[in-house]
């Protein structure tokens, strides 16, 4: 029920962080698409641990493979399997958080629920899942670009540094490591990811994810609205806490007068003169770019003492070992424009035969 | 497939604001729960307009009937149904809206998404939508309440106006006509909502979602989550730009060490001594109080002019006459509760058989 | 969850036998389609009681008021809500069967499900519910006249009197009180309805139903098939108890070599020498006429004595008062019309994007 | 969109029959149930090719593989992913397939629909698709055994065999080639098989699928109703025909004073005294076995010559080559078994809280 997201553009994923390997199942796919590992595989990397000195220095390969779904290098209307096999998994480390809840995670709860959990790197719960997203996203991606759409994101904050949208800088995300789209804040980014690891300790960061060129008229009234989706998308994100779209929670502050964006003429074709909107009204795209932000909290395993209690009500004290993110905003990245992607397909979809005429 | 909302309990809405009437279909709920209409009525009047001077001046009483689904006193496990009649929609003001986009209105997506749209008083889009959710939340109130669950709000902003969780006094709220839980900040407010009016302009705000005694193992991972899911019920609410659950935004600038909530025992019972998570971790519910913010912006519909393009692209300069809401935030606390008590009566029908054992 | 049928094209039903009223909520219907109360008034009349001689002498008008959805003549994209006020319903002559489970009739099962029921008519178990198919329906035949496809049913067997598909002439079936293609055969069918109503005893129908000019390649493997949706939508009927597609049960007894479709070309178009695919080949359309067919089950209400039950467990006799059908199946035909049409229309809504090229 | 079945107890496949492998994700499997390879093996063994003499000489291991979901011997509540590789497939002699449509296969309507297919063994549209099924249901059978309900299938018709149900006897399904409960009629049909096996040509099959102590009271009114579930599930089986629930087509033939089943009280229970309804009324469990019948179209693949057409539009004899099942029927007892157990488990889990009271 709950592994599954979309509707037209549909895809499941299974599997633990240390178990065998983990997967997705892309439905709804439409055929005649020329498509193939690489095209998986380049967005794994951008979200594979170990890419960069702030993030965790395990190194996982991750390397996607896909075994149904595509014939003969095109996609053929049927689903699209994709397994990525666990390598090097070490659960013995974990042996001492089997009956222990590590503050900040799902421990508690998906004990609470079912009972009994997969202990070994958090299981279901762990973040690792997350690379079955970005393989479904990276599909999602090649779809829309067929239409011209191009979905990119940006780390926008980084614990109290924030940056500023006028040094916007495009080219600049994927130089450096932490994905600020401005050179100076990057590296203060940095400053504070390195700060906060050498600290036993972790940052949240915030992101921006941008999708230009989508066609206004995408977007269902009323509860599978293109908001509401975004919404649901982002949030179901390991660690994500807030979702806000184009002003987001500063449209609070706002005035009417302010916070609307006028429509005027420009070549013939009606626009807006701003977008405070976020490019989505009335849960139907505008025609302007589609602008959301999440909020990532701070990892939750970090290497001080934490008080905590064991599955049988003893109070303990925990350190959480192992070689952690001090930050996932960075690797988020990824993450949030597959998740956006695939809610901009699904709806793309969905949307073929408003009219009758 | 986009006016319905929820799985196991599930509700269709349909109607216009200024159509003949706006109704919901309740699906999934329980048999042989007592329902008569006052257990409707009682949240619809707490939506309606009218209702105070912070709110528009239009008078609509907004009377529910039962259609169905309720036999001798009971629900019998069929679908209820619930209608209000639409009275003294005076749709002549709108005449010169016909060809006019409204800005800040889904007007101009509508209209692009469907090529035509019912322009009096929004037709669909209007927030007039709103009071079918009430009615279906509060059937979903009265459920929960078997349980021991209560879902209630409060504004916590308006404009600049913050309310400091340390004045917190829940029988406040209902006491006055913001809904704020502190009577100087809630005087503040109406202030600035009463300003803003003069001004012929409006102002946004920030409703708290508390949902207390839900207990634990509620959720469902990963996509159908109960984050993801009241994020998705919440962004889906007419005006609303931002959604946060917990610390939220906030979490951002916290360190982990600061965010994660640790573990005790307290009474030989397993407790959090924080609840920074919003009472959610991995998308199932803590035990603790389940805490949701979300943004409304300010009103759309204001008394100055604004710039804006005709249907068949001219430019024009608009003034949105008529009575309206400076504010939707005050009016939006019943429909923010009736969303999160949906969403929890849903997975809690969800979760019956999470084990066997 | 389980009064609403469709994907893409959704209807959601409401309303017991002799409850307010009933109706429905039609969800996904594009915009742009002129629609008027007339278009679903006619398939109404044909399901209405008391049409003809060999229907129960009940009369009830049975008129549709269209509540939304629909602006200055056209289809919005809003969902469309359809309601028939109840009338005349004599609910007292029921009171004899508040405490006793009638024979055939879902009284027990619902009694089991949910602790108590409407006993008024059968409440929601009445056939009466399928009014909403039929107005739901009659909305899709019309987008499906936009595509030039037309779907109609007849009756093919009353008891044991079986229709010759020699004989077959369309003009006929809507000229004889049965709907059989075949005058001959029509009155014999008459007859053996009439004589079991004399015997106060009732008989069962065969129903099929065609729809040609269905493009080829509607329909989605595996589990969405066009068959299996077919099969849900007719076997969801009341007193359906079996559906087959093309030659159906009857291939059971055929070999490989008789039932295969052979492939030819005429008039440079690849067509199929035969139908017994009855249109679908692996769940998804081949451009032959789809041919379904479904047996309805004797009226369980009749006027002979039965042994039956009470509530409290008691033993009884029963004989069912009342106008009651002594065949439904000749009812039973714009019914089935709507659920095929509805169908299709669902899956060539779902079949816009099957390729990107 | 289509890959997926069920709503509570929901599974996914993926793979075509020549490609890597095939696999199934089964989603919403409680939590803390024993669970091996073994016992998914075990169906998957009763639908193994080359299993007796009746059946087609190819031999496939078909070993399941469980890849996630299950954790130290019992399930987690988290996706069970299960994956049976392709062995040997020989796809070179599909080779001559690549642009010619087989009669009786999908060839066509997969070509129609997406402009290309894979080709060998019939890829996705292949009946290799079935032993995901079969894996699914063998952990839905499992999940009623906890309950008590227990489900089983047998063939009742080959050809123009037909088995008497007067010479039931339960033991002899499996312990004869065509799973036949009586071992005369058994040999008779085995006869069939071979007769048409030598001829080139195939034959169709009966099939009754029985469940055993269902609890009363499942079933959801009115469109996911028991029985329209069942025929979905049944009817999405590769050439399955025709679907029928208890008297099913023979109840046309039937009085209303024959078909209804009277009830009474045995044991201080109240009992039917016959089970024409197959156990089923208003869509809802009654107590009694679920009886439900299908028909299995005779085998497409024959090794006579037939008419066909290729993609291009040219005439052609076509021979399909290899070794295929003469009668597919004896295998698709399982597969049935398990679309059944799939729906009642589903069923189950929307049941559980039918009541507040």
């Amino acid at each position: 029920m709950s592994n599954t997201f979309g509707r037209m553009f549909r895809f499941t994923t299974w599997g633990e962080s240390h178990g065998h390997s983990l997967g997705v199942v892309i439905d709804g796919c439409p055929a005649g698409m020329k498509l193939d590992q690489k095209d998986i595989q380049k967005d794994l990397d951008r979200r594979r641990p170990g890419q960069s000195r702030v993030t965790t220095q395990r190194k996982e390969a991750d390397r996607a493979e896909i075994l149904s779904g595509v014939f003969e290098g095109y996609t053929t209307g049927s689903p699209i399997s994709i397994v990525v096999k666990n390598k090097d998994a070490d659960s013995s480390k974990y042996e001492p958080l089997r009956d222990t809840f590590r503050p900040g995670h799902a421990d508690f709860t998906y004990y609470k629920k079912w009972g009994r959990r997969d202990h070994r790197g958090g299981g279901r719960s762990s973040a690792r899942e997350t690379l079955c997203r970005v393989a479904a996203g990276s599909i999602a991606k090649k779809i829309l670009n067929t239409i011209g759409v191009s979905v990119f994101g940006f780390v926008d904050q980084i614990e109290n540094i924030v940056f500023d949208e006028k040094s916007f800088n495009k080219e600049e995300i994927e130089r450096n490591n932490v994905r600020c789209p401005d050179k100076k804040t990057a590296k203060l980014m940095e400053d504070a990811i390195l700060k906060a690891r050498k600290d036993g300790d972790s940052v949240g960061g915030g992101i921006t994810i941008l999708a230009e060129n989508v066609p206004s008229g995408l977007g269902e009234p009323l509860y599978g609205r293109l908001d509401s989706d975004l919404a649901s998308a982002l949030m179901s994100i390991n660690a994500v806490k807030g979702v806000e779209i184009g002003a987001g929670f500063d449209s609070i502050a706002m005035r009417g007068s302010e916070n609307n964006d006028p429509l005027t003429v420009s070549r013939k074709k009606t626009i807006f003169k701003s977008n405070n909107s976020g490019g989505i009204l009335g849960g139907i795209s505008t025609g302007d770019p589609i602008k959301v932000r999440f909020a990532v909290k701070p990892t939750s395993s970090i290497l001080m003492e934490q008080d905590t209690v064991t599955t049988d009500g003893k109070k303990k004290k925990i350190k959480v070992e192992g070689r952690h993110d001090p930050c996932v905003a960075t690797r988020a990245v990824p993450i949030g424009e597959a998740m956006v992607a695939i809610v901009l397909v699904d709806h793309w979809l969905m949307s073929q035969k408003d009219r009758i005429d």
